[in-house]
Protein backbone atom coordinates (compact mmCIF):
# COMPACT_ATOMS: atom_id res chain seq x y z
CA UNK A 1 0.00 0.00 0.00
CA UNK A 2 1.87 3.18 -1.32
CA UNK A 3 0.29 7.11 -0.16
CA UNK A 4 -1.34 7.84 -3.19
CA UNK A 5 -4.57 6.29 -2.49
CA UNK A 6 -4.89 7.65 0.79
CA UNK A 7 -7.32 10.04 1.16
CA UNK A 8 -7.24 13.39 2.92
CA UNK A 9 -9.36 12.24 6.26
CA UNK A 10 -9.87 14.45 9.02
CA UNK A 11 -10.10 17.81 10.09
CA UNK A 12 -8.13 20.52 12.14
CA UNK A 13 -10.14 21.12 15.11
CA UNK A 14 -11.57 18.60 17.77
CA UNK A 15 -12.96 19.44 21.18
CA UNK A 16 -13.63 17.18 24.14
CA UNK A 17 -16.14 18.48 26.71
CA UNK A 18 -15.78 15.71 29.23
CA UNK A 19 -12.92 15.58 31.48
CA UNK A 20 -11.85 13.63 34.50
CA UNK A 21 -8.87 11.84 36.24
CA UNK A 22 -9.72 9.48 39.05
CA UNK A 23 -7.15 9.78 41.44
CA UNK A 24 -7.41 6.39 42.38
CA UNK A 25 -7.23 2.89 40.63
CA UNK A 26 -8.25 -0.84 41.49
CA UNK A 27 -6.59 -2.37 38.37
CA UNK A 28 -2.61 -3.52 38.59
CA UNK A 29 -0.31 -2.21 36.20
CA UNK A 30 -0.35 0.50 33.49
CA UNK A 31 -2.90 -0.85 31.24
CA UNK A 32 -5.63 -0.98 34.03
CA UNK A 33 -4.68 2.39 35.79
CA UNK A 34 -7.94 4.85 35.63
CA UNK A 35 -6.72 7.21 32.72
CA UNK A 36 -7.94 9.55 30.11
CA UNK A 37 -7.24 9.30 26.66
CA UNK A 38 -7.66 10.86 23.37
CA UNK A 39 -6.65 9.02 20.25
CA UNK A 40 -5.31 10.78 17.28
CA UNK A 41 -5.25 9.56 13.95
CA UNK A 42 -3.10 10.93 10.86
CA UNK A 43 -3.70 9.11 7.88
CA UNK A 44 -2.07 11.86 5.46
CA UNK A 45 1.07 11.59 4.04
CA UNK A 46 2.75 14.78 6.27
CA UNK A 47 3.41 14.81 10.36
CA UNK A 48 0.89 16.83 12.34
CA UNK A 49 1.92 19.25 14.50
CA UNK A 50 -0.81 19.16 17.55
CA UNK A 51 -1.66 22.03 20.47
CA UNK A 52 -4.29 20.58 23.48
CA UNK A 53 -5.47 23.59 25.55
CA UNK A 54 -6.93 22.46 28.51
CA UNK A 55 -9.88 24.75 29.82
CA UNK A 56 -11.58 24.56 33.74
CA UNK A 57 -14.24 25.45 35.87
CA UNK A 58 -12.83 28.25 37.75
CA UNK A 59 -9.11 29.06 36.39
CA UNK A 60 -7.96 29.99 33.45
CA UNK A 61 -7.10 27.52 30.43
CA UNK A 62 -3.38 25.09 30.83
CA UNK A 63 -1.36 24.75 27.43
CA UNK A 64 -0.39 24.94 25.06
CA UNK A 65 0.51 21.00 25.23
CA UNK A 66 2.46 20.39 21.86
CA UNK A 67 2.47 17.00 20.20
CA UNK A 68 3.45 15.63 16.80
CA UNK A 69 1.27 12.81 15.24
CA UNK A 70 3.86 11.31 12.49
CA UNK A 71 2.56 11.17 8.92
CA UNK A 72 0.69 7.66 8.83
CA UNK A 73 0.47 6.62 12.67
CA UNK A 74 -1.41 6.99 15.01
CA UNK A 75 -1.21 8.49 18.93
CA UNK A 76 -2.99 7.44 22.03
CA UNK A 77 -2.29 10.05 24.29
CA UNK A 78 -3.03 9.50 27.79
CA UNK A 79 -4.24 13.08 29.96
CA UNK A 80 -2.48 11.42 32.86
CA UNK A 81 1.14 11.35 30.99
CA UNK A 82 1.35 15.11 30.22
CA UNK A 83 3.64 17.12 32.18
CA UNK A 84 4.81 20.39 29.44
CA UNK A 85 3.94 23.18 31.14
CA UNK A 86 2.21 21.21 33.50
CA UNK A 87 0.50 18.13 34.57
CA UNK A 88 -3.44 18.03 34.89
CA UNK A 89 -5.27 18.06 37.83
CA UNK A 90 -6.90 14.55 39.26
CA UNK A 91 -10.25 14.31 40.21
CA UNK A 92 -10.90 17.73 39.00
CA UNK A 93 -13.38 18.60 35.60
CA UNK A 94 -11.69 19.56 32.70
CA UNK A 95 -12.45 20.13 28.84
CA UNK A 96 -9.73 19.98 26.07
CA UNK A 97 -9.46 21.47 22.60
CA UNK A 98 -6.78 20.05 20.22
CA UNK A 99 -6.22 22.25 17.08
CA UNK A 100 -3.96 20.39 14.55
CA UNK A 101 -1.85 21.42 11.07
CA UNK A 102 -2.86 19.00 9.43
CA UNK A 103 -6.21 16.71 9.36
CA UNK A 104 -6.53 14.32 11.50
CA UNK A 105 -9.28 12.43 14.03
CA UNK A 106 -9.76 12.43 17.50
CA UNK A 107 -11.26 9.97 19.55
CA UNK A 108 -11.72 10.28 23.55
CA UNK A 109 -11.47 7.45 26.10
CA UNK A 110 -11.85 6.87 29.28
CA UNK A 111 -10.75 3.54 31.75
CA UNK A 112 -11.67 4.07 34.78
CA UNK A 113 -11.06 1.37 37.60
CA UNK A 114 -11.83 3.09 40.52
CA UNK A 115 -14.38 0.62 41.74
CA UNK A 116 -14.00 -3.38 41.66
CA UNK A 117 -15.01 -3.60 37.95
CA UNK A 118 -13.42 -1.36 34.97
CA UNK A 119 -15.93 1.33 33.29
CA UNK A 120 -14.86 2.27 29.59
CA UNK A 121 -16.55 5.34 27.58
CA UNK A 122 -14.99 6.23 24.53
CA UNK A 123 -16.60 8.85 21.90
CA UNK A 124 -15.69 10.39 18.33
CA UNK A 125 -14.88 14.54 19.42
CA UNK A 126 -16.79 17.10 18.39
CA UNK A 127 -14.97 18.99 15.02
CA UNK A 128 -14.84 21.23 12.79
CA UNK A 129 -12.38 22.88 10.47
CA UNK B 1 -2.02 32.10 25.62
CA UNK B 2 -3.74 34.95 24.39
CA UNK B 3 -7.10 34.94 23.07
CA UNK B 4 -6.33 35.98 19.68
CA UNK B 5 -5.59 32.91 18.35
CA UNK B 6 -8.56 31.09 19.76
CA UNK B 7 -10.91 29.52 17.24
CA UNK B 8 -14.59 29.78 17.70
CA UNK B 9 -15.59 26.37 18.18
CA UNK B 10 -18.94 25.19 18.66
CA UNK B 11 -22.55 25.31 17.83
CA UNK B 12 -25.40 26.92 19.42
CA UNK B 13 -28.02 24.26 19.61
CA UNK B 14 -27.67 20.78 21.11
CA UNK B 15 -30.03 17.84 21.95
CA UNK B 16 -29.32 14.99 24.61
CA UNK B 17 -32.01 12.46 23.33
CA UNK B 18 -30.97 9.62 26.55
CA UNK B 19 -31.97 10.99 30.23
CA UNK B 20 -32.54 8.85 32.76
CA UNK B 21 -30.68 9.53 37.10
CA UNK B 22 -31.33 5.93 38.64
CA UNK B 23 -32.42 6.74 42.15
CA UNK B 24 -29.74 3.82 43.45
CA UNK B 25 -26.36 4.39 44.14
CA UNK B 26 -23.91 2.15 45.67
CA UNK B 27 -20.90 3.95 45.14
CA UNK B 28 -19.79 6.10 48.46
CA UNK B 29 -19.29 10.22 48.01
CA UNK B 30 -20.48 12.74 45.44
CA UNK B 31 -18.01 11.39 42.84
CA UNK B 32 -19.38 7.98 42.32
CA UNK B 33 -23.13 8.54 42.78
CA UNK B 34 -24.96 7.37 39.94
CA UNK B 35 -25.43 10.92 37.90
CA UNK B 36 -26.06 12.27 34.44
CA UNK B 37 -23.96 15.77 33.01
CA UNK B 38 -24.11 17.57 30.38
CA UNK B 39 -20.01 19.02 29.88
CA UNK B 40 -19.92 22.36 28.10
CA UNK B 41 -17.09 24.11 26.62
CA UNK B 42 -16.91 27.63 26.18
CA UNK B 43 -13.51 28.22 24.47
CA UNK B 44 -14.61 31.76 23.06
CA UNK B 45 -14.31 35.21 24.40
CA UNK B 46 -17.52 35.51 25.83
CA UNK B 47 -19.89 34.29 28.77
CA UNK B 48 -22.42 32.07 26.64
CA UNK B 49 -25.85 31.96 28.27
CA UNK B 50 -27.34 28.44 27.93
CA UNK B 51 -31.16 27.38 28.47
CA UNK B 52 -31.96 23.68 29.21
CA UNK B 53 -35.26 22.68 28.37
CA UNK B 54 -36.11 18.58 29.38
CA UNK B 55 -38.91 16.91 27.45
CA UNK B 56 -40.61 13.61 28.94
CA UNK B 57 -42.96 10.52 27.50
CA UNK B 58 -45.96 12.08 28.65
CA UNK B 59 -45.85 15.58 30.33
CA UNK B 60 -45.35 18.58 28.48
CA UNK B 61 -41.48 20.03 28.89
CA UNK B 62 -40.16 21.13 31.96
CA UNK B 63 -37.74 24.61 31.69
CA UNK B 64 -36.17 26.59 30.75
CA UNK B 65 -33.35 26.10 33.38
CA UNK B 66 -30.78 28.96 33.37
CA UNK B 67 -26.65 28.02 33.46
CA UNK B 68 -23.89 30.94 32.22
CA UNK B 69 -20.61 29.35 30.85
CA UNK B 70 -17.85 31.80 31.48
CA UNK B 71 -15.20 33.01 28.28
CA UNK B 72 -12.91 30.11 28.30
CA UNK B 73 -14.52 28.05 30.71
CA UNK B 74 -16.10 24.51 31.31
CA UNK B 75 -18.94 23.80 33.06
CA UNK B 76 -19.43 20.17 34.21
CA UNK B 77 -23.48 20.32 35.04
CA UNK B 78 -25.43 17.43 36.72
CA UNK B 79 -28.95 16.97 35.96
CA UNK B 80 -29.05 16.25 39.69
CA UNK B 81 -28.04 19.18 40.60
CA UNK B 82 -30.99 21.18 38.61
CA UNK B 83 -34.02 22.64 40.75
CA UNK B 84 -34.96 25.90 39.23
CA UNK B 85 -37.74 25.81 37.84
CA UNK B 86 -38.16 22.26 39.29
CA UNK B 87 -35.87 19.06 40.23
CA UNK B 88 -35.10 16.22 37.17
CA UNK B 89 -37.42 13.56 38.30
CA UNK B 90 -36.03 9.90 39.17
CA UNK B 91 -36.18 6.72 37.47
CA UNK B 92 -37.98 8.60 34.45
CA UNK B 93 -37.12 8.72 30.55
CA UNK B 94 -36.12 12.29 29.40
CA UNK B 95 -34.14 14.20 26.47
CA UNK B 96 -32.86 17.47 26.42
CA UNK B 97 -32.41 20.86 24.54
CA UNK B 98 -29.46 22.93 25.28
CA UNK B 99 -29.41 26.26 23.31
CA UNK B 100 -27.08 28.58 23.56
CA UNK B 101 -25.74 32.62 22.39
CA UNK B 102 -22.46 31.72 21.63
CA UNK B 103 -20.64 28.64 20.49
CA UNK B 104 -20.38 25.45 22.87
CA UNK B 105 -19.52 22.30 22.69
CA UNK B 106 -21.62 19.52 24.79
CA UNK B 107 -20.69 16.19 25.66
CA UNK B 108 -23.41 13.59 27.72
CA UNK B 109 -22.50 11.55 30.60
CA UNK B 110 -23.67 8.70 32.78
CA UNK B 111 -22.19 7.44 35.69
CA UNK B 112 -24.53 4.70 37.09
CA UNK B 113 -23.80 3.00 40.37
CA UNK B 114 -26.64 1.19 40.68
CA UNK B 115 -24.54 -2.62 41.08
CA UNK B 116 -21.40 -3.22 42.58
CA UNK B 117 -19.58 -1.66 39.95
CA UNK B 118 -19.58 1.44 38.04
CA UNK B 119 -20.98 2.00 34.34
CA UNK B 120 -19.77 5.21 32.49
CA UNK B 121 -21.34 6.16 28.94
CA UNK B 122 -20.68 9.49 26.92
CA UNK B 123 -21.27 11.18 23.42
CA UNK B 124 -20.91 14.46 22.37
CA UNK B 125 -24.48 15.56 21.89
CA UNK B 126 -25.85 16.00 18.40
CA UNK B 127 -25.39 19.95 17.55
CA UNK B 128 -26.41 22.34 14.90
CA UNK B 129 -26.59 25.96 14.37
CA UNK C 1 -42.63 28.17 27.43
CA UNK C 2 -44.78 28.14 24.52
CA UNK C 3 -43.44 26.55 20.95
CA UNK C 4 -42.92 29.86 19.28
CA UNK C 5 -39.43 30.01 20.19
CA UNK C 6 -38.69 26.33 19.63
CA UNK C 7 -35.78 25.63 17.32
CA UNK C 8 -36.82 22.65 14.28
CA UNK C 9 -33.78 20.41 15.77
CA UNK C 10 -32.86 17.23 14.42
CA UNK C 11 -32.63 15.21 10.95
CA UNK C 12 -35.42 12.73 9.36
CA UNK C 13 -32.78 9.83 8.39
CA UNK C 14 -30.68 8.00 11.04
CA UNK C 15 -28.94 4.62 11.47
CA UNK C 16 -27.50 2.53 14.26
CA UNK C 17 -24.93 -0.03 12.62
CA UNK C 18 -24.98 -1.85 16.03
CA UNK C 19 -27.64 -4.10 17.96
CA UNK C 20 -27.60 -6.96 20.13
CA UNK C 21 -29.59 -8.15 22.37
CA UNK C 22 -28.24 -10.41 24.85
CA UNK C 23 -30.25 -13.55 26.12
CA UNK C 24 -29.76 -13.12 29.66
CA UNK C 25 -29.39 -10.79 32.53
CA UNK C 26 -28.30 -10.84 36.03
CA UNK C 27 -29.84 -7.98 37.27
CA UNK C 28 -33.60 -8.31 38.93
CA UNK C 29 -36.83 -6.12 37.74
CA UNK C 30 -37.17 -4.59 34.37
CA UNK C 31 -34.92 -1.14 34.61
CA UNK C 32 -31.89 -3.24 35.10
CA UNK C 33 -32.69 -6.11 32.38
CA UNK C 34 -29.86 -6.42 29.40
CA UNK C 35 -31.60 -4.30 26.65
CA UNK C 36 -31.05 -2.43 23.28
CA UNK C 37 -32.77 1.32 23.27
CA UNK C 38 -33.36 3.99 21.20
CA UNK C 39 -34.07 7.26 22.59
CA UNK C 40 -35.95 9.59 20.31
CA UNK C 41 -36.57 13.05 20.77
CA UNK C 42 -39.29 15.26 18.80
CA UNK C 43 -38.78 18.92 20.06
CA UNK C 44 -41.16 20.30 17.13
CA UNK C 45 -44.84 21.19 17.20
CA UNK C 46 -45.98 18.48 15.16
CA UNK C 47 -46.36 14.44 15.70
CA UNK C 48 -43.53 12.21 13.86
CA UNK C 49 -44.68 9.20 12.73
CA UNK C 50 -41.33 6.97 12.37
CA UNK C 51 -41.00 3.41 10.88
CA UNK C 52 -37.61 1.44 12.13
CA UNK C 53 -36.11 -1.26 9.99
CA UNK C 54 -33.69 -3.56 10.84
CA UNK C 55 -31.36 -5.48 8.77
CA UNK C 56 -29.34 -8.95 9.45
CA UNK C 57 -25.75 -10.81 8.53
CA UNK C 58 -27.84 -12.88 6.42
CA UNK C 59 -31.51 -12.81 6.01
CA UNK C 60 -34.19 -10.10 5.05
CA UNK C 61 -34.88 -6.99 6.54
CA UNK C 62 -37.27 -6.72 9.16
CA UNK C 63 -40.09 -4.08 9.24
CA UNK C 64 -41.28 -1.05 9.11
CA UNK C 65 -41.75 -0.96 12.78
CA UNK C 66 -44.50 1.62 13.64
CA UNK C 67 -43.74 4.14 16.00
CA UNK C 68 -45.28 8.08 16.76
CA UNK C 69 -43.35 10.59 18.87
CA UNK C 70 -45.39 12.71 19.57
CA UNK C 71 -45.04 16.97 20.18
CA UNK C 72 -42.55 17.78 22.09
CA UNK C 73 -41.93 14.37 23.94
CA UNK C 74 -39.51 12.14 24.06
CA UNK C 75 -39.82 7.91 23.47
CA UNK C 76 -37.07 5.36 24.80
CA UNK C 77 -38.10 2.96 22.78
CA UNK C 78 -36.47 -0.98 23.42
CA UNK C 79 -36.23 -3.29 20.87
CA UNK C 80 -36.97 -5.84 23.37
CA UNK C 81 -40.44 -4.83 23.69
CA UNK C 82 -40.50 -4.45 19.46
CA UNK C 83 -43.48 -7.13 18.64
CA UNK C 84 -45.06 -6.28 15.42
CA UNK C 85 -44.22 -7.62 12.78
CA UNK C 86 -42.17 -9.95 14.60
CA UNK C 87 -39.72 -9.89 17.81
CA UNK C 88 -35.96 -8.78 17.24
CA UNK C 89 -34.32 -12.49 17.85
CA UNK C 90 -31.89 -12.64 20.80
CA UNK C 91 -27.96 -12.90 20.25
CA UNK C 92 -28.35 -11.88 16.88
CA UNK C 93 -26.40 -9.20 15.34
CA UNK C 94 -28.71 -6.14 13.41
CA UNK C 95 -28.21 -3.05 12.63
CA UNK C 96 -31.11 -0.50 12.34
CA UNK C 97 -32.46 2.47 10.24
CA UNK C 98 -34.88 4.99 11.47
CA UNK C 99 -36.95 7.24 9.00
CA UNK C 100 -39.49 9.73 10.75
CA UNK C 101 -41.44 12.50 8.86
CA UNK C 102 -40.47 14.97 11.04
CA UNK C 103 -37.21 16.39 12.39
CA UNK C 104 -36.38 14.22 15.04
CA UNK C 105 -32.81 13.25 17.05
CA UNK C 106 -32.01 9.40 17.68
CA UNK C 107 -29.18 8.07 20.70
CA UNK C 108 -28.69 4.70 20.54
CA UNK C 109 -28.02 2.84 24.32
CA UNK C 110 -27.21 -0.77 25.94
CA UNK C 111 -27.16 -1.96 29.43
CA UNK C 112 -25.78 -5.09 29.58
CA UNK C 113 -26.07 -7.08 32.67
CA UNK C 114 -25.21 -10.72 31.87
CA UNK C 115 -22.50 -10.24 34.25
CA UNK C 116 -22.79 -9.10 37.92
CA UNK C 117 -22.10 -5.69 37.21
CA UNK C 118 -23.71 -3.72 34.46
CA UNK C 119 -22.13 -2.49 31.40
CA UNK C 120 -23.72 1.08 29.23
CA UNK C 121 -23.00 2.19 25.82
CA UNK C 122 -24.55 4.94 24.46
CA UNK C 123 -23.77 7.12 21.20
CA UNK C 124 -25.78 9.71 19.03
CA UNK C 125 -26.84 7.59 15.90
CA UNK C 126 -25.53 8.95 12.25
CA UNK C 127 -27.73 11.21 11.37
CA UNK C 128 -28.45 13.00 7.42
CA UNK C 129 -31.53 14.82 5.71
CA UNK D 1 -40.71 -3.98 2.26
CA UNK D 2 -39.00 -3.57 -1.49
CA UNK D 3 -36.17 -1.31 -2.09
CA UNK D 4 -37.31 1.56 -4.20
CA UNK D 5 -38.28 3.52 -0.89
CA UNK D 6 -34.81 2.50 0.93
CA UNK D 7 -32.38 6.15 1.18
CA UNK D 8 -29.08 6.25 0.02
CA UNK D 9 -27.38 6.15 3.86
CA UNK D 10 -24.12 6.43 4.99
CA UNK D 11 -20.74 7.52 3.73
CA UNK D 12 -17.69 6.16 2.23
CA UNK D 13 -14.98 7.04 4.41
CA UNK D 14 -14.40 6.62 8.21
CA UNK D 15 -12.38 6.58 10.64
CA UNK D 16 -12.15 4.83 14.10
CA UNK D 17 -9.07 6.41 15.88
CA UNK D 18 -9.27 4.01 19.28
CA UNK D 19 -8.15 0.78 19.10
CA UNK D 20 -7.22 -2.02 21.39
CA UNK D 21 -7.31 -5.90 21.93
CA UNK D 22 -6.60 -6.96 25.10
CA UNK D 23 -5.18 -9.97 25.46
CA UNK D 24 -7.07 -11.58 28.66
CA UNK D 25 -10.33 -11.74 29.20
CA UNK D 26 -12.57 -13.46 32.32
CA UNK D 27 -15.52 -14.04 29.89
CA UNK D 28 -16.88 -17.78 28.71
CA UNK D 29 -17.44 -17.87 25.50
CA UNK D 30 -17.16 -16.27 22.60
CA UNK D 31 -20.21 -13.58 23.20
CA UNK D 32 -18.38 -12.39 26.28
CA UNK D 33 -14.11 -12.47 25.04
CA UNK D 34 -12.64 -9.49 24.92
CA UNK D 35 -12.89 -8.11 21.28
CA UNK D 36 -13.35 -4.91 19.17
CA UNK D 37 -15.56 -4.66 16.50
CA UNK D 38 -16.55 -2.18 13.91
CA UNK D 39 -20.36 -2.54 12.88
CA UNK D 40 -21.14 -2.10 9.03
CA UNK D 41 -24.74 -1.77 7.67
CA UNK D 42 -25.34 -1.28 3.89
CA UNK D 43 -29.00 -0.40 3.68
CA UNK D 44 -28.60 0.01 0.05
CA UNK D 45 -29.53 -1.83 -3.38
CA UNK D 46 -25.87 -3.07 -4.20
CA UNK D 47 -22.97 -4.75 -2.21
CA UNK D 48 -20.26 -2.58 -0.46
CA UNK D 49 -16.66 -3.82 -1.35
CA UNK D 50 -14.79 -2.51 1.88
CA UNK D 51 -10.93 -1.90 2.73
CA UNK D 52 -9.67 -1.28 6.00
CA UNK D 53 -6.02 0.07 6.46
CA UNK D 54 -4.98 -0.06 10.27
CA UNK D 55 -2.48 2.26 11.89
CA UNK D 56 -0.14 2.12 14.48
CA UNK D 57 1.94 4.05 17.04
CA UNK D 58 5.75 2.94 15.47
CA UNK D 59 5.13 1.16 12.59
CA UNK D 60 3.79 1.23 8.56
CA UNK D 61 -0.01 0.39 8.11
CA UNK D 62 -1.05 -2.62 8.04
CA UNK D 63 -3.85 -4.00 5.19
CA UNK D 64 -5.68 -3.47 3.41
CA UNK D 65 -8.38 -6.20 4.49
CA UNK D 66 -11.02 -6.94 2.07
CA UNK D 67 -14.33 -7.31 3.22
CA UNK D 68 -18.02 -7.23 1.55
CA UNK D 69 -21.45 -5.88 3.31
CA UNK D 70 -23.90 -7.82 1.16
CA UNK D 71 -26.57 -5.29 -0.07
CA UNK D 72 -29.38 -4.59 2.90
CA UNK D 73 -27.00 -6.54 5.16
CA UNK D 74 -25.53 -5.77 8.41
CA UNK D 75 -21.84 -7.19 9.29
CA UNK D 76 -20.14 -7.03 12.66
CA UNK D 77 -16.82 -7.07 12.16
CA UNK D 78 -14.01 -8.28 15.08
CA UNK D 79 -10.92 -6.84 14.50
CA UNK D 80 -9.65 -10.00 16.20
CA UNK D 81 -10.69 -11.73 13.60
CA UNK D 82 -8.84 -10.30 11.12
CA UNK D 83 -6.48 -12.51 9.38
CA UNK D 84 -4.90 -11.58 5.99
CA UNK D 85 -2.90 -10.22 5.47
CA UNK D 86 -1.64 -10.30 9.13
CA UNK D 87 -3.05 -10.60 12.56
CA UNK D 88 -4.22 -7.60 14.67
CA UNK D 89 -1.51 -7.42 17.49
CA UNK D 90 -2.86 -8.06 20.93
CA UNK D 91 -2.50 -5.22 23.68
CA UNK D 92 -1.43 -2.75 21.04
CA UNK D 93 -2.95 0.90 20.09
CA UNK D 94 -3.80 1.24 16.86
CA UNK D 95 -6.38 3.54 14.34
CA UNK D 96 -8.62 2.01 11.46
CA UNK D 97 -9.57 3.32 8.03
CA UNK D 98 -12.73 2.11 6.12
CA UNK D 99 -13.20 2.96 2.41
CA UNK D 100 -16.13 1.63 0.42
CA UNK D 101 -17.17 1.53 -2.55
CA UNK D 102 -20.96 2.33 -1.60
CA UNK D 103 -22.33 4.54 1.54
CA UNK D 104 -22.42 2.96 4.59
CA UNK D 105 -22.56 3.59 8.14
CA UNK D 106 -19.93 2.38 10.66
CA UNK D 107 -19.95 1.89 14.61
CA UNK D 108 -17.20 1.06 16.99
CA UNK D 109 -17.53 -0.94 19.65
CA UNK D 110 -15.63 -2.81 22.38
CA UNK D 111 -16.39 -5.18 25.18
CA UNK D 112 -13.47 -5.41 27.13
CA UNK D 113 -14.00 -8.68 30.09
CA UNK D 114 -10.32 -8.23 31.68
CA UNK D 115 -11.49 -7.88 35.14
CA UNK D 116 -14.64 -10.06 36.48
CA UNK D 117 -17.49 -7.60 35.04
CA UNK D 118 -17.80 -6.45 31.24
CA UNK D 119 -17.39 -3.30 30.33
CA UNK D 120 -18.22 -1.69 27.04
CA UNK D 121 -17.74 1.40 24.61
CA UNK D 122 -19.57 2.47 21.49
CA UNK D 123 -19.60 5.35 19.39
CA UNK D 124 -20.74 5.81 15.81
CA UNK D 125 -16.64 6.83 13.95
CA UNK D 126 -16.42 9.48 11.99
CA UNK D 127 -16.89 10.02 8.20
CA UNK D 128 -17.08 12.05 5.22
CA UNK D 129 -17.36 11.13 1.87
Amino acid sequence: MNGAGTPRIGRTAWAVAEGYIPSQSTGSGRALESHEAICLLNAGQADAHVTITLYFADRDPAGPYRVTVGARRTLHLRFNDLRDPEPVPRDTDYASLILSDEPIVVQHTRLDSRQSALALLSTVAYSQD
